[in-house]
Parts: structure tokens; sequence; C-alpha cells
């Protein structure tokens, strides 16, 4: 699958629809052409193709050649995203996307909405590491959103073919920084900070904090937050990188998009300085493995399986 | 042929000349250096190269080298253009030159000029492809000097081994643009649009529009241009790019520098997205051809001709 | 010897130390990370290094795993300097490393300041060879430092295993521009401008001027500079660049620091203009050598002969 956030009223029907980028006549972009009604024109020469990919309009020629044509994908919207299939079209199969109430996504009383795009320069991978290891949160985001209870702390796993889930409960923890700027409360907090990796691009991820045991408030929730990442590749080293959210308080939202800012740019420096490194290698250095390293190998383990099975479908 | 608009004083004596780029002592931009009388001296050690490429002085000796010197190419000044031959010089042959006749340079009461230069990062075919099918102007080009005829409308082609000429008559015809913005006649039009591919690297087009017939003043010409595109390669995916035109009144230059100006750049913009999708693919995509690429496709077969009866003559 | 300008306190203890610049957890820069106390921590995940490379902290695990290390480069800081051996520490030699007396450091009344660091797009060659030719100042530098009789004047060079060195005595000679800015003395000079190339990245230079014989105030010494450049490789293509100097006067250095600014920046152009030149050709051009490349030649086979003597140590 791959992502990309809803447009509001992408075709003239309001029905998204996705096609091949690059005109088959003389490979101009089409991504930077034109729609007209529910069909998109080639800015260079004008021909023209519908939703589904079919050539309607040649303006040098009434007879529109058979082999003209683009391919359209399998394109499903739900929730904040439109799901593309890139693969072969009988193969879509719709209930392999992630269920909305499983991601969170339909908690009664919450918002949600998409915050970031980044076209990031660095291969998907890098941004998977970063989501299946949230001990970084206590070093790149130590001044946001993150203190080194993330690190210190081991997670929780679980994992089936389709998803690995972690979670991290942290009792009696130091407070983040982004708690201070959003609450009053100066007391002992509680946090269950997590992540659901639905392979093999959409990472969604729990941060929660409560108000710790012991205290007359105990219990209380302070802070209530989902969070949406959508990996998906655009080149070999290239990676479109979409982040969502969604919060009780449409303010939160407001807010996060200004702290949340700085945050999701240390995360794409770190994948853009290791891209610059790595790249500069004749072949790729190897890693030295930790315990937290567990959930990483365990989401590269099943990606590598389901391309692999991939290859023997299609090889 | 290379070409470069030329320059008023090339050198110490009014003459134009080319020589090899390089200083053949450490690599040095020659470009980067500086004239001094007739030769060229390189602002790195001083070594000093005449007009013909011969070695006159080097700093640090008083013989000079025999091997010392750098490659001098034929060059002949005609028209706004210099003409070089980067080829075997004994093989030079300024017949090959397009007749100024022939391109309309001397048209009485026109006035010419170089217009614009650009250092375009696609590759020269794409250029040359670009300029054998104006269809593209009533698509790309469709709010200035194209409307939805120069598509529809079909071209008359006539080719020899040296030309091949294409033009597209349009008969009481849609009003481009330019013609709102330059004239003040608001009737019913006819169009004459062409170009003469001087095989392998020279357009010379012509842009005629005469009140159509059936009007008071029916054949009245209201705007004639003659446009020059020369189009040659700089390095493997990058284009030197010459635009010069001709017009019966200097004050219309004046404001084709202003208004071609963007019409240039989309046409650059096309060359560029295309150079950037095709060098990411292993192998070039075919090309799904119509009956509108008649023209580039016979450009491209007498290019090929040229390429490989040179290939034949040096291999 | 690979080299950087010494930083004044670059760990808790003042004492400089050199690691491995990837952490090889996941690939992060440690440059772009923290130094906490004597200890470098990668900004990542936290994985923390001693100076001498060892992990002394990992934050999602109490117990440090065997393999978990960067590797230690010695490191001696000696004048301006911090001198890194980047191969075997078993056989990294101090002794190696320039004698201070022998560059004019310790020169009395002489004030040392490193002035400009620089990242070169271009390969460390192509620094030595600038630095062992010049003949170059009469012309790249004719508006600053040099004259004509830079390269109209013979050198006299010098060689061992070690060191490669040269000078030129210019008497009665033409005064450069700087001169005229920094004294008031507008009768005839002579110079004494030299390099001394120690084997492979390090040039110590001279820059005397004095009243000429003949003159009433014959000998007496305008202007004494000393100046080095350290060339080390970063990548294949890319250099780190740092120059320092020495002048009586700290005044003089002031000056330096903005006069030598452009001066260095042409040294740089011309590096990163010839490494465009030659690194878009299938293979080096060949050079065309002149008298005054005798040193150059020397200074490339002498490390010529450095690389394969280390080829067959550890080959």
């Amino acid at each position: 699958m791959q992502l990309a956030h809803a447009d509001p009223d992408p075709v003239g029907n309001g029905t998204a629809v996705a096609v091949q980028g690059r005109c088959p006549h003389r490979h101009f972009p089409l991504g930077a052409s034109r729609r007209v009604g529910d069909a998109i024109q080639c800015a260079y020469h004008g021909i023209t193709f519908d939703a589904a990919g079919a050539c309607t309009f040649v303006p040098s020629q009434d007879k529109i050649p058979g082999v003209y044509a683009i391919k359209a994908y399998p394109l499903v919207e739900r929730g904040l995203w439109a799901w593309i299939w890139p693969g072969d079209p009988a193969l879509a199969d719709e209930s392999l996307i992630p269920d909305l109430g499983d991601i969170g996504y339909d908690l009664p009383g919450f918002h949600a909405r998409a915050l970031f795009y980044h076209h990031v320069a660095g291969r998907y991978q890098l941004l998977n590491d970063n989501l299946l290891d949230l001990s970084h949160l206590g070093y790149l985001h130590h001044s946001s959103i993150g203190t080194s209870d993330d690190a210190a702390t081991p997670e929780e796993r679980e994992a089936d073919d389709r998803v690995i889930r972690s979670r991290r409960i942290m009792r009696n923890t130091l407070r983040p920084a982004v708690v201070d700027w959003q609450t009053d409360f100066d007391g002992p907090i509680d946090r269950v900070s997590g992540m659901d990796f639905h392979i093999p691009g959409f990472h969604a991820g729990i941060a929660d904090v409560m108000v710790a045991q012991g205290h007359a408030r105990a219990g209380e929730l302070l802070r209530s937050n989902r969070v949406w990442h959508a990996v998906t590749p655009a080149g070999r080293t290239t990676t479109n990188y979409f982040f969502a959210m969604a919060s009780r308080d449409p303010k939160a939202l407001d807010e996060a998009e200004s702290y949340l800012k700085p945050v999701i740019e240390e995360d794409i420096f770190a994948t853009v300085e290791i891209e610059k490194i790595i790249s500069t290698m004749d072949e790729l250095p190897q890693e030295l493995m930790l315990k937290s390293d567990g959930t990483a190998v365990l989401g590269r383990r099943a990606l590598q399986r389901m391309m692999d099975a991939e290859a023997r479908k299609t090889g």
C-alpha cells in the first residue's frame, strides 16, 4: 500500500483516484499537468486520460490509438488517507488496510487531522527503524516529547503476521517538556507510549499521560494523543512521509502543529544524515543490535517475508 | 556544428575564434581565464595560447615545449551566430551552415536580435523533440502564443537530407493571446506556423498572422516573426540553447523579450522535468507515437543517419 | 596524519581525542551528537562512548555488549594542530610529525594563529599540486600576494624522504600589492618565497620582503610571514583544508584574515573548477609538464612511494 493524505476534492465528483504519473507520449509528468473535469490533461501536448487511465482525447487526431492508456491503481479512501495498491490490481485486497478502530481513528471525542507531509532524502527503512524503536524519544527528542525513561523502560511486544505492537508503561516517571507546556500539573505522572506497526508502512502510535498513583488525582488523564505515521517509498533512497494525529482537544492539535514540527524534523534529520553516511559506503556497514532493537528486527523480518512472498507470486 | 550567439568583439581584432576550454597544464578552465590581446591566458599559471591554439608564453621558462597547444576549432560567423566545427577540421564544410536566406534572416525590413541563452539540464534530443512538434503550442503555451488549433490542424511536411520543413496553415482560427496583446484587431484571423529543422541542431521558425478571408481587411499581415532556436549538446544530459528572433518592428522585439521569456521557460521546464523522469529509469521507456510525431520521427532518423555516417568515417 | 586545528577545550579535561564518527548502532553521525563530560553521546538513542572508544552507557539495557566500541585514533596536539593517525595504531609514530622548529612555528617574536578552515569540493591532490607550484602566485593571486616574478624566477629545491623544500629568491623585484597595503615603502625590494612540503599533507611556507640592495635601508625586513597549509582527504573528491599563519605583528594577522580570505578562495576556486572538469572525463587527461612542475612531480612520487610502502605493509 502506498499512502497519501486524502484530498477533499481530488476529482470533479469528489472521488480520489490514482493513475500513473508519466504521460506515455513524451514522458511529461502528469503531476505537473492539470485536471479537466474527471480527467487529467498532459500540460505538454494535451493528451487526456480519464480516471480509469483510458485515453479520451488526442488533440492532433480523431482516432485514439488502442495502446494509449496509463495505469490506474486501486485506491480506497479510509480515514485521513488514500490507500493505493501499486501492485497487480487483481490482487488488491482492502482487508489489508489497517482497521480504523484498531488504529484508534474512531475514538469517541477525538479529533483527527493530517499535519505534515515531507519528501525525505533517505530510504524508507530508516524511517521504519526510527518508528520501531521509541527509545530514541529519550535522546533525539529529549527537549520536547521524551525523557531518559523512554529508553530505560523495557517495552512489551506482541506480533502477528500483520501488526507488531509495542508498549512502554512508565510509572511515576519524569515529565517530558511537552507536558509542562500543555498542562499545569507539576506532580508525578504515569505514561503510556507505544506504536503499532501495520506492515509494511503504517505506524499507529499512542501517547497517554496520567496522574501517577499516590497522588490525590491519581489516574486522571492529563493528555491523550493518537499519532499516525505513513511511510511510503518514493525512490530507492527517498521517501514520502505523512504524519497525522488525533486528540480530544482541537486546540491541542493546533499546538501540536507547532511543537511537533521540530520533532518530526529531528526524525528527518537523523534519517537524512544516516542516509548520507551509508550511501558513501561500498556496502552497508553491519549494525550492532541491542535489546531495544527487537521490535525493529521483528519488523524488518516481517517485511522481508512479505517481499519474498510477493517475489514468489510475481516472479 | 555547435553554435553560439556571436560576440561583437570576441578577440582584439574583432574576429571570433573557438579553442579548447581546458588548459593542458593543470586542466584549469580557460573559460574562467582572461583574454590578453588576441590570446587567452590561463588564470592559474599564466600559460598563454593564441587564437590558433599555439602556446605563445610560458611564464616560468623561455623555451615553449613543442607539445604545448590547445585545439582550435573552425569557426564561421554568419548571421547572429558563431558556427563551430568540433569534429575533424579537415572535414569542416561551410556549405553545411544553413543558408541565411533560407532561414529568413535577410528578409527586407526585418530586424534580427539574439534574445535568450540558457544552459538546460536536459539532453538535447528533448529540445529537438519539442521544436519538431509544434502541436505543443496549443497546450504548453496555450496562455500566450498557441491555441488548440495548433494541435488540431494537420501539418504539411517536406524533407530532404538536410532540412525537414513543416507548416500549419490555420484558416479562420482562434486568436492566440499574444495577438490581442500586440494588435487591436479582434476579428477572424489566419495563421501560418512552421518550423524548418536544419539537421542536426538548428530550427528556423515562422509565425505569421493575417486578417482572415471574408473580412474587409482580408489578407492584411497583422504580425510576422521569424524565430531561430540553436540547440547544441553541452554534456550527455545538458544542452546549450540559444534563441533569436526577427520582426519588422524593433518594438515588437522589445516586447518579445518580455512575453517570450516565460514561453521559453515553459519549454525548458518540460525538458528538465522529462529529463528528471527518464534519468531515474534503467532504460528509456518506450514512447507511444502519434501522427503529430511524424516530423520528430523524421528528424530523429535523419540525425541518426548523420551520426552513423560520421561513425563510419571516423571509426 | 590527518589534521585539525586544535580546539582549546575539546573534552572535559582539555585533552583532544579522535574517535570514529559513526555510531555502530544505527550509523548516526557522532559529529552531530554531543559531548557529555569526557564522552560522546549519540544524539539518536543515547549510546555513549568514552575517549578511548569504549561504550560506557546503553540507555536501554544494563549490560553493555562486548562488541560495542568505536575506533579511537592516536592523536597528538602540537602547535596549532591536532595530528591524527588514521592507520594501524601500533604503527603510529610521533616522529613523523613535522618538527615545530623546522616549520618556523617557534620563531622568537612571532605570533601564530589558525585562520581558515574549508571543506573543499576537490580531491586533495589538487591542493597539493597548488602548493607545490608557487608560480601560480603570479597569475591566480596577481592582484594581491604575487607578481609575474613569482613565475619567472627559477626555484631552488632540495628533497629527502620526508620533506621537499623549494625557495625563490627574487632580487630587485616587483612589489606585490600586499606590500603596498601593509607598508609605506615604495622602493625596490627583495623577496623570499618558499614552501616546504612535509609529506603527505602539510605545507610550511615562508614569505619575507626586504629592502633591496643599493637602497639606503638595504636588507631591512619589511614583512615576514610563515604560513601553514594542512591538506587532509575527506572523501575521494573532497578535502579538509586548514590554513594558519604566523607574523611578528598581531595586527598583521588581523589584516591577513581579511586580505588572505580572497586569496585562499582563489585557490579553492581553481581546485573546484579543475575537479569539475576532470570528474566529467572517463579517464584523467594527461597533463603537459613544465620545468616549474618539478617540485610537484617530486611530491607526487614521494607520496606514491609512501602509499606503495603502506600497501605492502597492510596488504
